[in-house]
């Protein structure tokens, strides 16, 4: 790549980050021009649906506020012990829960913050290892608080790996999170300005997931280097109105591994940085 | 502005939020090429710094982990007590507190997640109610845990206002946090793909003041759509190497404001939506 074009893209990029994007007084969003506002959350992609068990409060929790902030973490070495579904279902509540809805179907209100109440994701799991659940492919109902089970999946530590961009530790994940966006929801009420605020959101919810995690003794980490391509065609998105965005891997841990984990950053010693 | 502009700038903004954007297997990053590492953390601005208590454990907590994410949510209506300097030194610490330099001085790991460990950001505070600290503008050093007050200012309400667009209920708030990014701090690693990374980033900073307040009691409304310009003045910011990238409110409240809460979403009911 030329010197000229990367300074180009570099000054695209921090562009995009400002919040003073739009020049045209006179443009007007979908939702100044009445149009039709587009469904809440996806249709269920199949007929069946798994309940969700909600009885957070016989959990194991952290103690104390401080310990659940002190303990968040990157955790990226697991000891591939099943979780349990009342744990899946917290993390799955902590993160893309609805708490309340806001007019007839004009807003949901979750766990996470969303720009305008928009909430432009999806939540798919490829589950490894999760007490009462077969291991496959799962979609969210956040309306339900239910899973919908997509199919099983041969091979699925390549599969995660690949996803991964070739992050071959993430296969001993217990269960991967794929979050999508569905841009649609957010551009609607604000136009070309929708974009740089869906990415805060993404992170408001990967955040709840270090979280949610910490709070449990579960292992995690979020990885925004992936493969879309891969992860569209794992749970059947189109990839134009509904694609990838970000993953999260999570998994059971034990501090027997803390030097393993150190070995992911050998190179910041050899190299005396 | 011509609708065939506004398809393109939907489509470029949709193709910013993809993880796949680099084409050309040369290009090197910064780091690659072995360039020199811009400092972790901005320097100082000022002389005199004025040192945050941590007995975060004396802090008046909610009870269990369940209750902290059910209580999360934006609040926009604030009472104008005074918060105290340990809850604001709470709040810093649970947003942009270092916990672990790796390295000699090759990345610091804090409270929240960052994509490579680069903490792309600094946060500003302009403090209006807090027990112990005088009115005015500081900035945290997070490497000390500490404030350097940059000056104090004249019409606070209104610049609070001015630098929100105009969102006037942002003015009652006890102290608004600005987070600035320095997005060289990213780019020396990620290069031309830095920027999607940072706004997640950000995100995930963003909702853990969402949590660290729900956690005391406290109101908060992240907020991501600002005046820059007035920002970056406001905080001494270059606007090149360094720009505002978000800002949040904090202000104590009360359940007998919930009716003007709901004041805010009236378009809802009077659209019929």
């Amino acid at each position: 790549m030329e010197e000229k074009e990367i300074k180009a893209r570099i000054q695209a990029g921090r562009n995009f980050l400002r919040c003073d994007m739009k020049e045209d007084s006179s443009y007007q969003t979908d939702q100044q021009l009445k149009k039709t506002q587009p469904p809440l959350v996806k249709k269920r992609m199949r007929n069946a649906q798994i309940d969700l068990p909600v009885q957070f409060d016989s959990l194991d929790f952290v103690k104390t506020i401080p310990q659940l902030f002190r303990a968040r973490k990157s955790s990226r070495v697991y000891t591939q012990e099943p979780i349990s579904l009342l744990q899946l279902s917290w993390l799955l509540w902590a993160t893309q829960g609805v708490k309340e809805i806001r007019g007839k179907a004009y807003a949901t209100l979750r766990t996470v913050p969303s720009g305008g109440a928009r909430h432009g994701f999806e939540t798919y799991l490829l589950v490894q290892q999760v007490e009462g659940l077969a291991p496959g492919r799962y979609h969210y109902l956040p309306m339900e608080h239910a899973l919908e089970y997509l199919g099983e999946i041969a091979g699925s530590a390549q599969i995660i790996s690949d996803s991964l961009n070739g992050q071959s530790w993430g296969a001993k994940a217990s269960v991967v999170f794929y979050w999508s966006v569905v841009p649609y929801r957010c551009e609607w009420r604000y136009g070309i300005d929708a974009h740089r605020v869906i990415l805060m959101d993404v992170g408001h919810v990967g955040e709840n997931l270090y979280l949610a995690c910490a709070a449990l003794g579960l292992g995690t980490c979020g990885v925004a280097s992936f493969n879309e391509q891969c992860g569209n065609q794992l749970f059947e998105l189109d990839g134009e109105e509904e694609y990838l965005i970000y993953t999260a891997l999570v998994g059971t841990i034990s501090r027997q591994n803390d030097e393993q984990e150190k070995s992911f950053y050998r190179f910041v010693q050899q190299q005396g940085l």
